[in-house]
């Protein structure tokens, strides 16, 4: 059912924007299918949303923003549900407590398909609308991120289910050769052109394009693998102060941490369950500390966001930006023959997410889209093997708080030339 | 369905052991008929469980204590349920964290009722097993507890919901006249016999029978009322600390309390959803620390468990045990023609819950069911809205932390003679 | 330094109340002498309070409830301090926050030492005055229970530093004989007469005088000692949930307990420092908890205040009731040589805290004394090592939460006949 | 006294390393000087450290990393001390918890000035050790830090008093004239050349000196003052979330944030009680946060710490690197004459606290000076007045977490241009 699903993905072969939003809207609810309606209801933590939130809170943002906002005489599918799926939008006004989305038993997966529906018959007239064109296109991309959240926060759910629970019968696919010895990509420092600069749609926090001034560096050729983080466990690493940041250590002391999230002796958990653990695959489910620290161990350092971008607009033929086999059906981490900085996981830096220069958010509610969480968060780029095919680019910055690991995070070692 | 279902609720005229029991065991999957899938699995807090967690607990005890135990040859429906299942008996071995339940998507509903299917069918040979008797009596009322809990559970969470989700569709039943006013129960004073003396079963706390000694006292005919709640609000009755306990003032000022559990201006929350409140319904859903402060401000005090029983324990035909109407269709307080001590809310004594001269714990793991939890709370008498009918008796003790109000919970006053 | 203070501690040969005011003034004095002004300034944990604070709320217990409330004309000190000193009187208006008592590095110790010489003065006239001698004498037990909360709360403060602070230079004293097997004092059951109703001082909650029906049982002639507790410990006692009360096994694990406050390996904590642990000394410092469970191990049970009370009024010559030597100069546990029930340490009963039959507290601030903590909390009985002679008596009712375990706090076993 | 121990202040002048020893040596024990016992003892906060702490750690830092490792068979004044008194070094071993340094009664703050003469005496050989040079001026740089954080711990702990504890007794000296309009320093962007690159002490984390590409901006040539605050507040800054950082508007909610910290009507607290606010000196101890929500209000940002060193690199007589007159006998913030970038207040920058290019942390235990840190803190420029004369320079990088405001903090507005 997903692998039909993936083959409705965006693509750069969509001819227009409505194909494209009728293959997102409808991959959204192909990944939810195999969740019951109790699946789609839990919540495991504040930082995790309910699958059924995601579907409808994906769907309150194309209801507000652009029928809402730009259909005359729409009115709203039910005037209380804007206050169970606003995110963080405060313009918007009050909305549930963040904490509180495991409680929506009301309404159903069912109610919310048929809101779904209803918006997306709706919103047929302002394809043609040029003034809702980039309100579209930010619409898609927000909700590809939320096909991603939705994949990770149901894994973290189903991961506390001692049962083991699967939502997936398949296997998680696995690495066919052994990981290749780590080569390094060179590079001679100086300026480097960085944030968005091509056509198409970017997020603001992605301008405005800007100069940035490089060191000498190298960045490697591959993800650190399993093998390579139990090599760092076997040598103490969870136990040696000297590796770690000071937030880390109190971090790893306060919680208890030893190992990657979803770890448990040879197996990880998935999205199918408990598997057996490939050394050779790429390791992830990993905070920033624990990123910061291995790079120490490895007497390596984690790369800039600067850096790594300079790396992924490098005329190498084995950096396909497209990544290519994202979003698997079993989203699964695997090497990439082409060695592809997309695809995998989201790489951590050690660059904080701040703002670019003469960064200016946009006017109104969705101003609050990125610019209010640029502090105390890290940049991570690249891809996962939970983001849709074409999503990410070389300009583009995830961010999650240091101690934040149940996202597919993993890193790319760096050093000094 | 509820009507149906009450039908069939256990009775002095059931003729058999397992005509009880399957009437008792059909009337908890009735409770959670109007419950979807996503209803049934979400816990709103740690004192509260799923719906779907109490239909497989209440299994549990049958398969572990019965089936396992005493059936030669049984093999468990799923022997990881348990631990699951389990919910405090610490000789049952390890079992799933109490603010885990509700991450408990899997299993479904669905299944947890064929295990119940299967765990009735497989009981069958033990009904005229003398030595499952009492066990069995046990289980019977450990599931009619779970009756009760499942409906102040699911209440607790429906009404976190801000679209007010009901349960039934039915408007909860409302008094037809006005509250008398109060007149009282005298009592000479002197030694009474407190505790179990009749036949039938009654849980090990409520023994052994023993002599209480008593001063001359009188307690209230009738449960304080709304409007007389009201009357004690208008007064300042959450803003005066005279009135109460050190730690219920410290509770009040925490937790920002200022009137009782569900209430929102003129409507309560009920299964029904918001419902007017009615001023002469019996106030309810009250803490220790509230009723006690009430009863101050009212120039009374709190009965003692011991007065309460004593009472009940009088030949006064206005004082019927049976209660007559609990667990209506609509689950709401209703003053009883008769000023039955039982059926519209447990009313809270003074007394600790404490163990009874020469009290001694079962042997093995149903030993832990009361005597572990004599530490902390109070005692409270009487039988609620939502006790099955012919569950309490004058000598049942139900206790609460004294902070707790989720159940159905309301005072009646007494006063020194 | 202390034995002279001990040598003025108020007793029945006092001759007036004057002079037990001076003596009982002076001693508070004397037991801060040996600290210094850090040492009474910091506050270890929000339950205790520093030995400055103590010096300057029985103050101001006597400058507002004496001479503000009964001398004309008289002026408060400072106008300030009211709002520092005030414990718990809600009557009393404002008062600082009890986790900020350790802020007050200001006014000095030298400052509080002032105020108290002049409400020591000025409190002169008010001796003769009949309307004033039951407030003074609670002023004075007031006193007396500051004293030991002193003890207490400073040994508590000095046990966290590294350093292994000493307050007094002199040894602890041994016991000399090793402990002698337990005896048992029987009583036959029956009615017995309980709560003050002697002449003299006593507390509200020790009345009113009243009856309690008691089942035959027999009550330890002597405390539990070092060398037993280390023997429920060697059996696995802190690991077996079997044995515990709900609460009391939630409080093990989450506080990592696994042996009295003050124990390290062979040495206990006291006064004096660190000091090697007397086997056969009576064991301390130990909560309602593991009372509890301790007894449970030795197949007997903590008594009720009732039979305590019963006991220590029989008439046996070897109850001292007073105690003899109390507040000893090292302040520190040793088994009497009568098997007095007062003076090692204050003994568990399975009581919890509640009003007696018609207590009523009195009007005024000072109702505010006992009555509103009668909730959640547990009755101990006897007297400590820090508790100075003549304080408790036979209807004493002392309280503390069950998880507290900072006063010197014991248990003698009971079981039923 | 202050005024004579400002005179000892190291400056440009003092001719030997010797000199400057013993005159930071002797400010520290001045600054200590107006504290009593209990006020040096006592901590506010888990931020804050007692100022007896202050005077032990910075003597232990001589003692471990001068004394101990360069001095042949020195031995420890006390063995047990280094555990009191490491702050955080991990390679140093155990210490007590930070949390707990309010509870050091013992040792006395005379036994620690003790300890202080000793090591000041010992420390002796060791200025004309060229292997100690740097590690000297390490430890002096280390104590001038320790000076400021003494003087704002006490602050904090001196504000919690209830009675308005002040320190000195001479009133906080106020601006003479009105705060001009502000004015803008310009700078046409390019490469600048950032961190340490003169002759003399700087810390690890100012370099290695590297270059950086700046955009054109211009830096306010003065402070935001009181008065602008005001107008912030008044015009409603601290109740639209829309100027706020998510992560800041979390805060003002939890925290009930409205006004800087120690504000109260027209007053303010300072070292010498609580004082009016002059509404021409600068704000404050105000967060991260608070920052950049009034940048946003006031329609400009905060600078990053490339932008303000670049400005601070200028040749501009104005702009007076001393300072000139950094802590004033009342560390109050002045407006500075020559509008000195140091002197008032630490400024936020935009700027995360991350490594520069190719840096590298020292071997060993003083390795873990600065480097750790460097995750979660924001970096701040130039010196307050309470930074001690000569101890700040342009590469200087204070750091702080966004919620942190117990320093004296402020901000300096910058723009695009």
């Amino acid at each position: 059912m997903l692998a039909e699903a993936i083959a409705r993905v965006p693509s750069d072969t969509a001819d227009t924007l409505a194909e494209n939003y009728h293959k997102t809207r409808g991959l959204t609810v192909a990944l939810a299918e195999p969740l019951s309606e109790a699946d789609a209801t839990i919540q495991s933590m504040e930082d995790a949303s309910p699958a059924k939130w995601h579907l409808g809170h994906t769907t309150w943002f194309f209801e507000s923003f652009l029928l809402r906002d730009h259909l005359p005489d729409y009115r709203l599918y039910d005037e209380r549900w804007p206050f169970l799926f606003n995110s963080y939008y405060e313009a918007e006004g009050d909305r549930l407590l963040r904490a509180r989305r495991g409680m929506l038993s009301r309404p159903s997966v069912s109610e919310i398909l048929d809101w779904r529906a209803h918006v997306d018959a709706a919103i047929e007239p302002l394809f043609d609308d040029p003034a809702c064109r980039d309100l579209l296109a930010l619409g898609l991309a927000h909700e590809q991120q939320h096909q991603e959240l939705l994949l990770t926060d149901i894994k973290h759910a189903l991961a506390l289910n001692p049962l083991g629970a699967a939502m997936w019968s398949n296997a998680a696919p696995q690495p066919e050769e052994p990981a290749a010895p780590v080569g390094w990509h060179d590079h001679p420092g100086g300026i480097a052109m960085i944030g968005h600069q091509e056509q198409g749609f970017a997020f603001d926090n992605e301008g405005p394009a800007h100069r940035a001034l490089l060191e000498p560096f190298a960045l490697a050729d591959r993800l650190v693998t399993n093998a390579e983080w139990d090599a760092f466990i076997a040598d103490g690493g969870y136990r040696d102060p000297a590796l770690w940041l000071s937030d880390g250590w109190a971090w790893v002391q306060r919680e208890g941490i030893d190992k990657p999230l979803y770890w448990r002796e040879g197996d990880s958990f998935t999205h199918s369950g408990w598997q057996p653990r490939h050394p050779d695959a790429p390791v992830t489910h990993i905070s920033y500390y624990e990123a910061d620290a291995y790079a120490s161990w490895a007497g390596c350092r984690l790369p800039t966001e600067f850096e790594w971008e300079a790396i992924a607009r490098t005329d190498n033929p084995s950096l396909d930006s497209d990544g290519g086999n994202q979003l698997d059906a079993a989203v699964s981490p695997l090497p990439r023959g082409g060695q592809s900085l997309f695809g995998d996981c989201w790489q951590f830096t050690r660059s904080a997410y701040l703002p670019y220069p003469r960064f200016r958010p946009a006017e109104g509610a969705v101003g609050e889209y990125n610019g209010k969480f640029m502090s105390g968060q890290v940049v991570l780029k690249g891809a996962s093997c939970a983001t849709v095919r074409g999503h990410s680019r070389a300009s583009y910055r995830n961010f999650f708080y240091p101690h934040q690991r149940w996202q597919f995070t993993g890193l790319r070692l760096a050093k000094d030339l």
